[in-house]
């Protein structure tokens, strides 16, 4: 399993009697989101961020560790986050539904995410009572997240579908099995450094537990194809070369930009997956999140963010 | 004097009373050939070459190492070459003049390697008797040769002059001085990875000690305009970012042409000239023969020759 980049689990959930947002004035999302916040905050520690208060630097480093949506990211009047200390969790407050819980976990572990997600929606769900109804399941505001009002992703790196153009045939498959593809940041989103998004497409008509059960299937499926697709590409001296090369320009370049650092940490990772390479998965996944735009605008804190990225990236490898 | 790679003279000699090569049958010149074998080797402890029987490749690798001219490379009939254990000392037989009496030796050393060239011109003078003219000095076959019938050069490293277009005004400033600039293996051949030989153009008119003193003169002038242009380039962090990039790619490739491989060890270079990486300067240079073709050819003995050079230089760096 060692191309699944990480697994996400996210329910959408509206509270019962109270008016979707796309009706409620400012003021009553506002005094709805201070409501949601107080009493979330009685099921764990979290850490409030009030988003109409946050930078766009601020919010789009959120949106590149997968915590909060890239649309949350710009619409920020009247939401909140709430995110916990391991920052797997996070629970976006007036988003498209009142409630988007997520839990974010590296790896494919489907169940583990899905368990600790469930949990916490529980313990919301306590204090805070959800819309349901016996015959739809959760109601949410957009059609396609009614029923369990669940989705679960899981962001896997697939370099040798996309070389040899094997991914072009995936969303048909995926299709039939009621899942679909993705960029890396979700719909109509680029799959960057070769990562992909795979989720369930409707959350009607089936259990959460066949969702999950559904999408591991497809995954470990997709892996072998993967793996199959990379063993023949690596027997390519030229294969070899490139991901060796790619990981010698990380290790010595004084100036890098988001785009050409993502483009190689890709390559140093298929080189990984495959033996040839021998750096840990692990942290390069981490640098892949730690290198994006506004994380290294942050860090490098008005020094050149090309230079500091390249020092970055050559002090971790 | 960093950016000086080797300096080389060399005498064109004939013998007194003996027809000019252009003039000889092919029996004539296989005699000469034995003749001044024997003699010669009676001032040195020289290997010979019997140059008509050796194949492409070795003689290849001979002009890479710039111990014999390509055009004896490729005109091997009748040509035989002696060449000294450290490698410093050829002397070709029936080039275009009955000898060529060559010395080349790492760095900017006129004075020594001018030396070790005329002890050698002079013991051979004393077995083999060269034709000379007390109007013209030494006869040799063409016009451009006669008088000392030597050529200084030294072979140096611009890179500095050559991205900012400075190597331009080069060749005016030379001719004024009766200097003239050539490409790494003589007239008309490219400066491979920023390497050009500055030598004298005429040899008619002037003492060696004359020719050697201008040269060396300017190239002391050439190395201070280089310095000059290289330290202004290296203020820009693109140029550290690209010089470190190239010693990254030559550290992890596992596959490598000979063009590439000059390329980045052109800049490898310029990056140790300058202070800004600490590679030893005389590996480069050894290195940058090594990987020519022919060299490359002979040390990969049927294995892939861009593979075996890739590992080569990751080896030695």
């Amino acid at each position: 399993m060692k191309n699944a980049v990480s697994t996400r689990i996210r329910f959408a959930r509206n509270l019962a009697g109270v008016k979707f947002l796309s009706s409620m004035t400012s003021k009553e999302k506002r005094e709805l989101l201070l409501r949601i916040k107080d009493e979330a905050k009685k099921t764990g520690d979290f850490d409030f961020i009030d988003m109409s208060a946050l930078s766009d630097i601020r919010a789009g480093e959120l949106v590149e560790k997968h915590l909060i949506s890239p649309e949350f990211g710009e619409n920020r009047e009247d939401c909140g986050v709430l995110l916990s200390k391991d920052g797997e969790t996070s629970i976006m407050i007036n988003e498209e539904d009142h409630l988007r819980i997520q839990v974010i976990m590296p790896g494919e572990c489907l169940e583990e995410t899905f368990r600790k997600a469930k949990e916490l929606e529980k313990q919301l769900d306590e204090v805070l009572h959800f819309a349901y109804s016996e015959e739809l399941g959760y109601l949410t505001h957009c059609p396609s997240n009614i029923g369990t009002g669940m989705r679960a992703s899981v962001m896997i790196h697939l370099p040798a579908m996309t070389e040899t153009g094997a991914i072009g045939r995936l969303p048909s498959v995926l299709s039939q099995n009621g899942l679909t593809l993705r960029g890396l940041y979700g719909e109509g989103t680029r799959a960057g450094g070769a990562i992909y998004q795979i989720s369930n497409r409707v959350s009607l008509g089936l259990s959460e537990e066949e969702i999950i059960e559904r999408l591991s299937a497809m995954v470990k499926k997709i892996e072998e194809t993967e793996n199959s697709l990379a063993k023949k590409l690596f027997e390519n001296e030229q294969t070899v070369d490139r991901v060796s090369r790619a990981l010698g320009i990380l290790k010595y370049a004084r100036s890098i930009s988001s785009s050409e650092a993502l483009k190689l940490l890709s390559d140093v990772r298929f080189g990984a997956e495959n033996g040839v390479l021998d750096n840990d998965i692990s942290v390069i996944d981490k640098l892949s999140y730690e290198v994006q735009p506004c994380s290294m605008e942050i860090a490098a804190d008005g020094k050149n963010r090309d230079a500091v990225r390249a020092d970055k990236i050559r002090n971790t490898l």
